[in-house]
């Protein structure tokens, strides 16, 4: 198992003191495309919130987050109970891997976010992966789950997945996904990017929850509202899941100023629909950018990241846009399935992409002089 | 086991939404006694770091938090391997459970902190309540830790408590510590208020973690400097055992601000000069009004929060301070050896000490006018 403590490598994207050590720049003087968050945020109400709150500092946050839980609450027309908020999605991961753990096995669609192996090796969790055929990516967006092993009746099994997935992008078709929702203990949907898809995704299962005492629902409200820093998520689930996980976990997970700042963010519809109209358009022209880089070969994606195949070698390729262009691109090292071949991403501004695919042809171009001459 | 959901009476102080619903006013027109927090904080630097680096809030934290490692480190002398941050006290108390209950059973002194059975309980660990003589307190501090029980060599025990202790405010000689570091498999000593003892208190084991990898200590820095709704604690231990906690647990578990926050907090020696100058002229006043209240007898404290015995029923005298002063009390009914004749205070500011006993013989006259005339 990898310790966090003394990794030379990052496993997951985001990291900017390694990134500017290797760089040598302030970690805030880099480009960050590795870590998959809005570029438009922090929405202005959720700062204003935490300045009109430094009361709050001075008190423990309420333990039953009941402002945070009603308003959660109401984005989604259900109960309060049905909501847990968490310290970032990645602590919900941790309970959702405790409930999986108890099982036979739980289905992984791989290449899959680290985070999902660390949550199950934590409680001796044992997992299958399903891969994905990311060498033969689809054309179009969604699609349907690969076919996934059916558990017998003795030895049930779990799934943990993320639509849209990461780091493909891939968005499945929930009527997919629906079937093992009869076979399997328990299903846990991690929705992390799911909020970029506009108001009430299509393929967003949440209105599924009500239905089906063993689905839990996992949202992140720090990529869509831009400040991961907070750490803010929350699951959505039967109360008795929600309760079961608040029993284990300490009482004041989530800290107050995620809790004030969430709140203002969620009540900023204008913030919201310049994030829609925004990623569309700017995916596909850097999508369009990136295929015409001799050399790469950018996935299809319904979220704000970008999957691309490199003809390169991806960690020198990394190097070198730290320390020519301050650009940190995602490796997919961590991802055993990916290798160096693949980089992903994330969707920026419209400049800033510009930025990401001029630095790119720089570098590809001196690493192959022959290839992209002329 | 009891949920945090939807529970009617708190089971831990600090919790201002239930209180103000019962007081008919805002959670922040409240003087809080309940919870125990330096009423001379935040520092000001804390929130100006706060203010100088919304930057942050953008960026996922360093999940190595090399920087608030490296000040926490330097505050004990230690390499930073030996520090890991934690989201409060509290989350770290989640892991030392994981690790206590692998062990046959773990001895508990009773009345302890609610947490430390949620978090034994989290993974089916078994403890051993010894008992404090709560009736029969010390007239001075420190005193020797009570005897516990040893385990056999078949049958490893586990020993958490912590110094100061909570609710009693007891100081325990570390001497009298020393022996079960021999004869216990794994010691965690809780140091949550042990700050504000001074600079480097004598009763402090920090020091001993490089000689017994078997020692864990946990510490806050919310309590300190004011900051409960940011989440902050760490763990002094092996790194070996910090290493292993952080494996199970997800990769950004601190959030920034709290880690901009205590970095500076950490340096501003004149809120700490002000805070160790301030509370044992505090404590001791609060204490002389307290014992010249007919029907309260406080405790002796080397803590920031005094226990009292009161021969009213504290959940009647606590709702009457609310409704009619505005003053929330931590009543003691969690503490099942305690009942309903326990109530722990909080030392706060000269004034508002005041106000508490006012208010307080006010509301125990109004009870009891026959005993209380004159």
């Amino acid at each position: 198992m990898q310790s966090y403590l003394n990794s030379a490598q990052p496993a997951h994207g985001g990291n900017l003191t390694w990134a500017a050590s290797l760089a040598g720049c302030s970690p805030f003087s880099l480009v960050d495309f590795s870590a998959s968050i809005n570029p438009l945020g922090p929405p202005t109400g959720a700062i204003a919130a935490i300045q009109s709150n430094w009361e709050q500092l001075r008190h423990y946050p309420d333990p039953e987050y009941r402002a945070l839980r009603q308003a959660l609450a109401n984005a989604h027309c259900l109960h309060p109970d049905w909501i847990l908020p968490g310290n970032g999605a990645a602590e919900l991961l941790t309970w959702a891997g405790r409930d999986l753990s108890g099982l036979e096995q739980t289905t992984i669609l791989t290449p899959g976010f680290g985070d999902y192996f660390r949550a199950l090796r934590t409680f001796g969790g044992h997992w299958l992966g399903v891969p994905l055929e990311v060498a033969h990516p689809p054309s179009s967006l969604p699609i349907s789950l690969p076919v996934l092993p059916l558990p017998s009746e003795l030895h049930p099994h779990g799934l943990l997945l993320n639509n849209p997935h990461n780091p493909t992008g891939w968005l499945f078709m929930r009527e997919s996904l629906r079937p093992y929702l009869e076979t399997h203990e328990r299903v846990v949907v991690d929705e992390a990017f799911m909020d970029f898809l506009g108001n009430d995704p299509a393929e967003s299962v949440v209105d599924w929850v009500q239905d089906f005492p063993n689905l839990v629902v996992v949202r992140s409200l720090t990529k869509f509202y831009s400040l991961p820093g907070l750490r803010l998520g929350y699951a959505i689930a039967h109360p008795d899941t929600l309760r079961r996980w608040q029993r284990w976990r300490d009482p004041w997970s989530v800290n107050s100023m995620a809790e004030v700042a969430a709140i203002a963010a969620l009540a900023d519809p204008a913030f919201q629909q310049r994030t829609w109209d925004w990623l569309p358009d700017a995916r596909s022209r850097l999508w369009a950018g990136l295929t015409a880089i001799p050399g790469l070969q950018p996935l299809v994606s319904a979220a704000n990241f970008l999957l691309v195949r490199a003809e390169a070698s991806v960690p020198l390729l990394q190097q070198r846009l730290l320390q020519e262009h301050q650009i940190l691109i995602r490796d997919c090292m961590s991802f055993a399935e990916l290798g160096d071949r693949y980089f992903r991403v994330a969707v920026r501004t419209l400049e800033e992409n510009q930025r990401l695919l001029t630095a790119l042809h720089a570098v590809l171009s001196s690493l192959h002089p022959g290839a992209h001459g002329c």
